[in-house]
């Protein structure tokens, strides 16, 4: 949670390219309208999700603006905006899929996808709760892993291509568990990615300054650099991480530094890279679900922004 | 939004009452299961209203504990638990109700009854805000009509019903509408004797001490004293309508008092008691759904908490 913009209407464009597979069939003006429709209740759920996580993390602003909540005259109510973006999906979908003979089951992935972001900002905020009493102690590779993909990778990655297969007529059951796989897999390094750039971005490409360290977040560095640690460097973390002081943020910088955390992520980048090109190579079902992997990889490999 | 505990465990009843309608047949384990799975749903429903009402409201308590979103460790997680409640339904219906040939229809419901309830707490919260420039302009019982149908009559008595209904196997467009028409108007009946108990229940029955005049609520004995009060008992209102201080409190209960409110109030629930009567005996569609339908009037009608 916590997209640039260009991102997501790239990605929101995802169930649109889909319509291009093979099982589709001639681009109908109707599974044209599906798969705008399609678009625009990811759009709206992810909007939906947004608007209630900023109410949750006191966030002061979205994309430039002042957070929905914040708005004048909106305050609580955003929490009624937020549950009617999101009920009005199903009336979204039922007036534009409702031809597909997958429009229970891509209305069933909308759920799905719906269930596991929630269960991800659960974890996400137990995770915080945790941090209050004992602070690193939760912040393994796994967890941190869990986190972030149903968190994140379900509804921006999994869902709108998935979504896409299944109004193009896809019914092979294996085929899209094997593609979502490698989608949720595309959804994890998209979040580490990230991470790194809050750290390590050039701001003037970014255009934010990041504020992770300060604010406490279960990142990959910090996550990455507990595994490598020593006793000392630890305590400093323990000690400094998640504190607003200039001071603090330079010394768990400095742990980083040491540890060198960013040639860790650099190799651990290759290395993922590596690992998702032969996962595509290796699918033998047809040249346009690897092709549309290939294009969604390429959108975000080694992104500087 | 605003139910006593016992009522609503006995509304929630109402879908494996619907069971017993003629249409379902025998009463097979499966059917036993599909009409509980309805049950806790409806209860899943309203307590994701709840919990996010109490949030919208600044609520402190409900059911004499204090609100989820007040509760240690919660806070603003309400919100994420809130959505989660909601979105499981599916799950439990699909688990449960998938056999029924109405299951989407049901689901279907679900989703209709969830939106108008959203658009009821929408509609309510835009008249809060406008009471705050133009205070009682608002008030006409047009509107007082449509916010307690929306945001109260679909879930708490619509729902219920229609859904055990289709469970049932029901499938007569006409009589469901019909019906339905009938439990919104039990449903906004039940509400306004909500607003009349609030002022002039007795408390050691209703177990709470009304606070509508002081909250500014919009309730049925405001707007009906809006329509038949003079420029002199309006200007009162005006002034003393949504203040904390009890002398304020008085005036209002005075202006009550000379425009006869309470009585107005039992003229119009005799008068509805009597419509309601008429409109259920006219269903010539078997006796369970008049029988039905009078029981739920029966355990609402001349309540006093
Ligand atoms: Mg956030
Ligand atoms: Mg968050
Ligand atoms: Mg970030
Ligand atoms: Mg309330
Ligand atoms: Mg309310
Ligand atoms: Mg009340």
């Amino acid at each position: 949670l916590g997209f640039r913009e260009g991102f997501v209407e790239e990605l929101v464009t995802l169930p649109k390219i889909a319509t291009d597979l093979p099982e589709a069939g001639e681009l109908t003006e109707e599974r044209r309208r599906g798969a705008a429709a399609l678009g625009f209740g990811l759009e709206m759920l992810q909007s939906s999700f947004l608007v209630e996580d900023d109410i949750m993390d006191k966030s002061e602003t979205r994309r430039n603006k002042p957070c929905w909540y914040r708005v004048d005259g909106v305050g609580m109510m955003a929490v009624n905006d937020a549950s009617m973006l999101e009920c009005i999906i199903y009336d979204l979908l039922k007036n534009h899929c409702y031809a597909s003979r997958n429009f229970l089951k891509i209305w069933e992935l909308f759920q799905e996808t719906r269930l596991k972001t929630i269960a991800g900002q659960c974890l996400d905020g137990i995770s915080e709760l945790e941090r209050g009493s004992r602070i690193l102690d939760q912040c393994t590779m796994d967890r941190y892993r869990k986190i972030i993909v149903y968190k994140t990778a379900y509804y921006s990655f999994h869902c709108p291509m998935i979504s896409g297969m299944l109004l193009a007529g896809e019914d092979d059951s294996e085929l899209i568990a094997a593609v979502g796989k490698v989608l949720l897999r595309i959804g994890e390094y998209f979040q580490t990615q990230d991470d790194y750039l809050d750290c390590y971005g050039d701001v003037s490409v970014t255009g934010k300054v990041g504020t992770d360290i300060q604010d406490g977040k279960c990142t990959w560095l910090l996550v990455k650099a507990l595994e490598i640690a020593d006793q000392a460097q630890k305590q400093i973390l323990e000690e400094n991480y998640g504190q607003k002081s200039t001071e603090c943020v330079g010394k768990v910088k400095q742990v980083y530094e040491e540890l060198n955390i960013q040639d860790a992520f650099k190799s651990y980048e290759e290395r993922t890279l590596n690992e998702l090109r032969n996962s595509i190579c290796s699918f033998d079902a047809g040249e346009t679900v690897s092709m549309l992997l290939r294009s969604i990889l390429n959108l975000i490999k080694r992104r500087d922004c």
